[in-house]
């Protein structure tokens, strides 16, 4: 089988899983005991926080592990009940993309039933937030505004750096915070960034995406915000994210997060390479759509590498996936996440205006670091043959 | 080193460690994803369920795998919030004890402040709460009870079945669902009993209490019982709990459930008769209290053997912790949870009416299944050397 769906989890790292697996045997105490044991395991957990925000380029302090990226976009968007829904008088602004992960727009609806005034800014067709649409809904009313980095659909990267600086920007007009929070999960480790140059308040970050265990993320919150999570109990994470701390799941996304950016470069230029091998292959393909459909032309900077979305109008998506599987490929209709969501299953390309009947026939091809020349010309033979036999009979 | 704080966590079982393992290398997909991989995947973590559930003696779909007991007990007081929050007219009621672990207690109090009516049912001075305090608390307007099963600094198993059955009672006479939550993490694989059997709605596991490993919980919810949980995001769970699950941890539980399970009664009659032992030696050393009082008379199954909590009323119970590691034995002076937090780090003991140098001066001394006769008789040889030198400086 070979393995196309790195986005929705990557294949782990053997010899960080023997690592940590050894590593929980030793450091087995709880860190918040003050024994021996305690003081070990603690150790090791703060070993995992420097080396982890060493990576994001931040401050140790500046890092909470989560159970993942799901969690850590929660935090921050249900943290408003805590800090203030109970408070100010006026009806307080959240500005959310329309092209955001469940974990961060299935919550921004509730909190739009909560009486939260809701803003959602949809992509333009290239499936890219224009950073002025965010600045021109701010208002004195914005608490919050969360844009994603690297969708997890088109792979299209967001003007993260730009929109930052708006929102500092909106913040001097209005005199009171914004919160700036990026769901980072699809960008670590994949492509280059530092946390601290971004103007972003809170990202989240996720273990399994580059090679580390389920069941592991982190929030990074910048060290001059306040927030009051909502989830109380021990005072673990700094009184921030209770619960008895996941060290081996910790200082697997350390390991993991590591090697990632050690190898961030190199990995990010050979799937260039793949990624421009595999796009222009494709394009031969009778009757394929790429979403975007600038996807095949523009400058590749503007997508990440590791996510491609295509359709075969004629083809339902999951009927490709199926035969794709049968000859040995695995790829995905789309976001492992909704792929059993009944509504909403293709928001991120209705939103970018793709028509429903492509959005139903597109596919999603992620590859990853282990990914090889072969894997890329075996996928592309097989479509070659696949498509047009599928295209005759549909 | 001879490791008595099994409470805070315990010595993990390494033969599922390598097993889990192993799993992770193999069912590495995402149990979302419809391809071979993802299939793969989820087989292990329907699996993994299935083992759970009958492990607890409830059906595979009442049970939701969190991030551990801490998760699982704020889902439960924050849904909440989800349900009823913005809707009913009326002042709703939560009625919770007194001797909560802070991951209850907590949120409880946060929901208090959100204009809950929060009632805290106080134990007695063995450390029990008594049902028909709960049930008198009791009114239309009560939407939630919490009791925990086995309190986490005192050892003393509270009545769930006779509240639960009080709290069913009430129901029939308000005409309204009231939730009965239970915490039952220090007594899952560790004392007998069937959730399907005590008529609790809700009830919250951990995983690392029980040799399994860190970052994995579960929360029971009887299948009648429609929640609408807070944190919102994919549809994993049944909808229930988002985020890609942890199927590693999913299957670290389920194992370590089963085989405590198995081994639950062999080990209770071997812990009974060592703590049996402990404490009639301990009773041999002036001063010594025991908390509550009565420990070292009473019926030992009021209490779970796996904790006994006891005070040497000069000596402050940090000192005797860090004394007794210098001896190579690890105890604690209570919950790790609660170690760190500068007030209600007793608050257990105070609601018990312990005065407050008693509690300063107690300490944890929590036995596991791997814990033999012999570590019992060299604690005690030591304590018994010990505890007389320190009162004689102090």
């Amino acid at each position: 089988m070979i393995y196309f769906d790195w986005a929705a989890t990557s294949v782990p790292d053997s010899e960080i899983i023997d690592k940590v697996r050894e590593a929980e045997k030793i450091y087995f105490g709880n860190p918040s005991s003050i024994h021996a044991e305690g003081r070990k395991a603690k150790k090791l957990l703060i070993q995992s926080r420097e080396i982890l925000a060493d990576t994001l380029n931040v401050h140790p302090e500046e890092v909470i592990f989560t159970s993942g990226g799901t969690e850590s976009n929660n935090i921050i968007l249900f943290s408003l009940l805590a800090r203030s829904a109970w408070k100010g008088t006026y009806k307080k602004k959240v500005i959310v993309t329309g092209i955001e992960h469940p974990s961060v727009y299935d919550p921004a609806l509730f909190l739009q039933k909560l009486e939260y005034d809701v803003v959602i800014i949809n992509p333009d067709q290239e499936g890219r937030i224009i950073p002025e649409k965010i600045a021109e809904a701010i208002d004195a009313r914005t608490v919050l505004v969360t844009c994603m980095y690297v969708n997890n659909e088109t792979g299209a990267i967001q003007p993260i750096m730009e929109t930052g600086k708006l929102i500092r920007d909106a913040e001097k007009k209005t005199g009171r915070k914004i919160l700036f929070h990026v769901d980072a999960v699809q960008a670590f480790g994949k492509i280059p960034f530092s946390l601290s140059s971004l103007n972003v308040d809170t990202a989240s970050i996720s273990g399994h995406k580059i090679g580390g265990s389920k069941g592991i993320g982190a929030l990074y919150v910048q060290k001059d915000i306040s927030y009051d999570f909502l989830y109380k109990g021990g005072d673990q994470e700094d009184k921030r994210r209770p619960g008895t701390e996941n060290i081996a799941g910790a200082y697997s996304l350390a390991l993991n997060g590591k090697k990632a950016a050690a190898l961030l470069d190199d990995r990010l230029t050979k799937t260039r390479l793949l990624m421009k091998r595999l796009i222009s292959s494709l394009s031969g393909i009778k009757g394929i759509v790429f979403l975007p459909q600038s996807r095949n032309k523009e400058n590749q900077d503007l997508f990440s590498p590791y996510i491609l979305k295509v359709a075969f109008p004629e083809i339902p998506g999951e009927v490709l996936v199926r035969m794709l599987e049968e000859k040995g490929i695995l790829v995905s209709t789309g976001s492992a996440c909704s792929s059993q969501k009944k509504k909403g299953k293709h928001r991120v390309l209705e939103r970018m205006n793709v028509p429903a009947h492509i959005a139903e026939s597109s596919i999603r091809i992620s590859p990853g670091c282990l990914t090889t020349e072969e894997d890329v010309d075996t996928l592309l033979s097989i479509m070659a043959r696949l498509i047009p036999e599928l295209q005759k009979i549909m």
